[in-house]
């Protein structure tokens, strides 16, 4: 089980970076709940969930997990991961912890970040 | 509420590292919940959460709470920190990812641990 959540986390983070979103969406079970960040509204199966990623998906940006912040318990998971976004002339720089639990067949069924807009780092490209 | 919180978190991580138990416990709501690492037996209580903490109070051990690694949404937040424990001539050392959840007296409701056996690391001392 351990290899297969590493095996997803490091997919969604790479996904996430590079699309495309429908395989985003297909890491997560039909009836999955996305929260990010915690405190905004929840994205309840495929169809909310699709449209949260696809405003990721019209964005230049890139994203880097690093492996030795990947902690794996049973069928859950905590991670950090860095995700840089440019819009125009500034660059956007966030690194959530996002945690998650997988059901037997290895899909996401919730998604929850931990992030603040303090988080974020922008700079001039 | 961030700034009580992110207090807490730094608190929590420096009293794991030294007590005394009873201050780690008084950081807790007198109903929460313990479940460390994630998959072992909740703990439920003020007695319970005690008798979980003071295993720790016997032992020869030191924390690092790495500023940067702590997110903060809300009422809730996710932490990785370096817990080193000593026995005899070995020390391990293993750095979890926490989640916790605060009421509005900044106290902790449920606090959970990523981790498992794979992620700790022994050596000679």
């Amino acid at each position: 089980m351990a290899e297969q959540v590493r095996d997803v986390v490091e997919r969604y983070v790479k996904l996430v970076g590079s699309g495309p979103t429908e395989e985003i969406v297909n890491l997560y079970a039909a009836d999955a709940t996305v929260e990010d960040p915690i405190g905004t509204p929840i994205k309840h199966g495929h169809a909310e969930i699709r449209e949260f990623y696809e405003v990721l998906g019209k964005l230049d940006r890139e994203t880097e997990l690093k492996v030795e912040t990947v902690r794996i318990a049973g069928n859950h998971a905590a991670f950090m991961f860095t995700i840089v976004t440019k819009f125009g002339d500034q660059s956007f720089t966030l690194m959530p912890i996002d945690v998650m639990e997988f059901n037997d067949e290895g899909k996401i069924i919730n998604m929850r970040a931990y992030w603040s807009p303090e988080d974020m780092s922008s700079q001039a490209v």
